[in-house]
């Protein structure tokens, strides 16, 4: 199971490089994603993978398979941990800043984590500098169809989790406009949970180039891209005083580049 | 006592403003600072003053007089609150973010906090994007020579308590080049801790325009402006993970613009 997952989220992080890829060709770019490798002195490692082009000012993919033993103070915070401190974690993550206001920014991940015990977890979520009502719905409609496809998933506790954590509780503000967020998928069919777990990612893979490819040519003045520049402030909020999986990270020594490869390219306040 | 700090923070905010104004004149430009007046829901509030203007990108000076109980929760973390949660506070805080990479950012803030017991804090600290050590030197200087006039101060101890509080252990980096900082100056007589206090607001206000002036005028290129928002990156990073007052504010309910002041005008990732 180890090993199907991992290539399942390794190869996930293939396909979106070359499709974002061939997204900026397509715009008569030749922006190709940077990688970079790095090794966690616990046990591990993964790889970076971070575009700066013209249709993505900045997207970051990345995969990791780490393994290890969680601290004494970490290992009570999470399940499975009693009868050992072991763990194994691998996932892909993606986060995508478009340089056009028009375009939504996206988030993407899905992991899977074995102590004692294994689940799955992930989830997408799409911020627009102003919501679109067909974006919206085309988004959500996806993640719906990949989660009514398997018995496993249930989409509506899935979409409320999404909006509860997305949201900013100092600035009274959703982060954006929602999407799904699981965090311990164990539905004691481990194949079942792993099959929702990649039709979650096609469907990512297939939804997100149609809303790029929609808006990527609309015109937008200054005001827009300032209006961006002050939602991507609020992104910034989020993912360094309430994002789990960047506290996480950064609280346990994880790589530091890798996790913050999450961050904008640029951002106002 | 209450009224005599709050008096001074006041005076210090409007003898700052008048400064930094006047040096924005003197550049041409016409750009003043912007008043917002707050209310804390569980009493007093304060006064926000942003500018944004040509030498500076950004500076806020903020004055606030807050007063109420602390929550059960947050009580236990302060000291004097075992027979009451009753608390007053006061001060002026002071972030400036230049346009210019060759001038430095700069941090400063005096605060005055009464709970059972009453004491004094605050600190400076120097954020260029490329350290130059005679500016380093005099912002020194200026802090040591306000500690040095006073015997309830110690300079040794409140310039390494500055280097270990401004770090980012996740990159391994000081946020820039230090000053001071102090957390409960009490020293058993108020008048001469508050002398103190004035003092450092007096040679702040001093200081910080000879390194504005001295560098404002110095041309620089695309690398340096590019380097200065990566490094402003890295202060969005203190701030929202680390910085005790902010996260203290956000907890306690603060006002979000008012605490949020501090943040760049522009930051880079």
């Amino acid at each position: 199971m180890k090993t199907q997952s991992k290539n399942w989220f390794r190869q996930l992080q293939g396909e979106l490089i070359a499709s974002y890829e061939a997204i900026e060709r397509a715009a008569g770019s030749d922006a190709r994603f940077e990688l970079q490798s790095w090794e966690r002195p616990g046990g591990g490692g993964g790889t970076m993978a971070v575009l700066r082009g013209q249709v993505f000012e900045k997207a970051g993919v990345n995969f990791s398979e780490v393994h290890g033993e969680f601290s004494e103070q970490f290992r009570t915070t999470l399940p499975g941990t009693e009868a050992s401190a072991g763990f194994w974690a691998s996932g892909v993550s993606v986060v995508v800043h478009p340089r056009s206001p028009q375009v939504p920014a996206v988030h993407f991940n899905t992991r899977h984590i074995i102590t004692g015990k294994s689940w799955f977890g992930g989830g997408a979520d799409l911020t627009p500098v102003v919501a679109d009502d067909d974006d919206t719905a085309l988004f959500h409609e996806a993640l719906k169809g990949a989660c009514d496809a398997h018995e496993v998933a249930d989409y509506a506790s899935y979409k409320e989790a999404c909006d509860r954590y997305f949201f900013l509780p100092h600035r009274q503000e959703a982060r954006g406009v929602g999407g799904i967020f699981f965090d311990a998928l164990n539905s004691g069919d481990k194949q079942a949970d792993f099959a929702f777990v990649q039709q979650l990612g096609r469907s990512f893979l297939d939804v997100y180039p149609r809303l790029v490819n929609a808006h990527a040519n609309e015109p937008y003045g200054e005001p827009q891209r300032a209006a961006q520049l002050r939602k991507r402030g609020r992104y910034v909020e989020f993912n360094l005083i309430h994002d789990r999986g960047t506290r996480f990270g950064l609280e346990t020594g994880g790589n530091t580049e890798a996790i913050l490869m999450s961050l904008p390219p640029l951002a106002s306040w």
